[in-house]
C-alpha cells in the first residue's frame, strides 16, 4: 500500500495504467467506518488495481457546516486500509486541490437542488467539482459508492454520463449498526440519548416499508407514519421524501422501485438515510 | 480521413490511443477558414494523431444570436481538411452531446463573466462545458485553438488546469486577410460596406500598436485614439479594453505583454479582435 501526497505523483501513475486492468476508485473523507470498507472490499474483488482517497473537501461544506470539527484519524484510516488490498492510498492537501484563483465548477442542475441540496445549498457543486478533479487525477474505470448517500451518487452518475467520462459508478448497500443506525462519520457525533434518538431514521424506513408490504401506496400515509416516528423521538424533520430513483422526483403513489429519503436533525447532528421501499 | 459519427466510435478510438503516440485535436463549428488550417497544420506537425471536429454548438450561443444563420458547409469542410494530414473527423449530432434531461454545466467564474461574458450572459458556461464533453471523448494530449478568441483561450486553460486535465492547450496566432481584418467564419456576414467597415477593428489595434511604440502608456490615451476609428467607421463598439493577458484584468498603464481586445458591432456582425501592443 503506497502513499500518495502529491497530484504529480497521482497524474503520472494514473496517466500510465494498463489498458488490460480495471481500475477502481474509492473516494472518502476518511474516519474510515465498516461502510466505507465494504466499498473498498467491493472494489480489490472486482478491480485489479484499488486506489482510497482520503480528503475532506472544504467546498462541499457549508458556512455553518461542520468542516472544522469534521472527525479526522489519518493514522487509524490507513491502519484500517492496510488490510485490505488496496494498492494506493490518496492524501492530496486542500491547497493542491483548490489552489490560489481556483475557478472552475461544475453544476449538476435540478436534481442538486432538491433533497439534501435544498438544505446545504451550493454542497452538491461541490461534490460534482471535487469528484470530477479526482476522477481526472486516477483516471479509473469503476467508482464504488455507498448509497447511504443516495442523493450525491444520483448526482455523480448523471455528471459523468453527461460529462461523458468513462468511469462508472458501483452503487454499494448501505451499511448498518446492528441496531439499524446506517453507518456514518457523523454518528460519532452522537452518544447516549442522542444516540438512542438517532434510531427513529431507521425505524421510521422500516415502519414505511412495512405499511408498503402491506398493501398501502399512498405516499401520504406513509409520509404521516414515519413522520410520527421521527416526532415521537423528539428529533427534527429536515425532509422525508418518496422519489423516483433517477429523477429523485417525488413521486404520489408508492412503486416498486421508490426511494424513500430522510434528513433528520438529532440534537445539532444532521443524520440521512434511504431505502428502496420494496426490499 | 475517417469521419466518425458517433460517441460511440470516438470512445472506442479515444480510449485506446497508444500512450507513445501525441493525439492533437482541433475543435471547430465548421465553415472553415485559413485560421482552422493554420491549426490543423500546426497539429499535423506537432502530432502523430490529429483529429478535428466540426459542431455548431447550441449551448454558447444566446437567445437572439445567430444559431439558426450560423454559416454551415460540411461538403466544402471535409474537402478543405482532406488536402492536410487529418486522421478522424469527429461530426457529433446536438442530440447526443445533449440528450434529454442532460444536466451538467461547467463554470469557469470571474474571467467568464466580463468582456464578451458581459455581452454574451452563458456563452463560455457553454464553450466550456462543450469543450469539457470533447477533451473526454477524444482524449488528447494538445488541443490548438486560435488566438482570435483570446478570452475563449483563457477560459479554457484555467477550466484544463482547475479540473486537473491532462490536455494543454496550443494557442495559436491570429489569420488575418491581406487587409488585416481577423478571419472569422461571421466574415460570410459582411458585404460592400460593412466589408469596408470591418477593416475598424484592426486599425484601431494598428493605432493603438503605433502610439505604444511611441511610448504612450496611459491607457486612456490609447483607448481615445482607437474609440475614435470605430467611431469614425459609424461602427458600435462593444468594448475596448486593455488587460492582463491571463486574468483579462483591465489595466491602467500599459506594459509589454498588456492585450488590447475588443467587440464591434459592424451593421448586425458583431466582431472581435485583439493584439498583444508589443508586437
Amino acid at each position: 500500500m503506497q502513499l500518495i501526497q502529491t497530484l504529480q505523483e497521482m497524474q503520472a501513475l494514473s496517466q500510465n495504467w494498463q489498458k488490460d486492468k480495471t481500475i477502481g476508485f474509492v473516494p472518502t473523507m476518511g474516519f474510515l467506518h465498516e461502510g466505507h470498507l465494504s466499498l473498498v472490499e467491493a472494489s480489490t474483488l472486482q478491480c485489479d488495481t484499488t486506489i482510497v482517497s482520503i480528503f475532506i473537501n472544504p467546498s462541499q461544506f457549508g458556512a455553518n457546516e461542520d468542516l472544522s470539527s469534521y472527525p479526522r484519524n489519518m493514522e487509524r484510516d490507513l491502519q484500517l486500509l492496510s488490510s485490505y488490498k488496496v494498492d494506493y492510498v490518496f492524501i492530496p492537501t486542500a491547497e493542491d486541490i483548490y489552489p490560489q484563483f481556483y475557478r472552475t465548477w461544475v453544476n449538476v442542475e435540478g436534481i442538486s437542488e432538491v433533497l439534501c441540496g435544498a438544505s446545504r445549498p451550493g454542497h452538491f457543486r461541490g461534490v460534482a467539482t471535487v469528484v470530477l478533479k479526482l476522477v481526472n487525477l486516477v483516471n479509473p474505470d469503476l467508482m464504488f459508492m455507498g448509497e447511504k448517500d443516495f442523493q450525491q451518487v444520483a448526482v455523480l452518475k448523471t455528471m459523468l454520463s453527461d460529462l461523458n467520462l468513462h468511469c462508472k459508478i458501483v452503487p454499494c448497500p448501505i451499511i448498518r449498526e446492528a441496531d439499524g443506525l446506517a453507518m456514518s462519520s457523523r454518528n460519532t457525533y452522537l452518544s447516549g440519548e442522542t444516540r438512542q434518538q438517532a434510531l427513529c431514521l431507521s425505524k421510521a424506513i422500516h415502519k414505511a416499508k412495512q405499511l408498503y408490504s402491506q398493501g398501502i401506496r399512498d405516499i401520504k400515509i406513509l409520509l404521516q407514519a414515519a413522520s410520527k416516528i421521527i416526532v415521537d423521538n423528539n428529533a427534527e424533520i429536515d425532509y422525508i421524501q418518496f422519489v423516483h430513483p433517477e429523477t429523485l422526483l417525488p413521486v404520489e403513489i408508492a412503486e416498486t422501485d421508490t426511494r424513500m429519503i430522510l434528513a433528520v436533525k438529532v440534537g445539532k447532528t444532521r443524520l440521512i438515510d434511504n431505502a428502496q421501499l420494496r426490499a
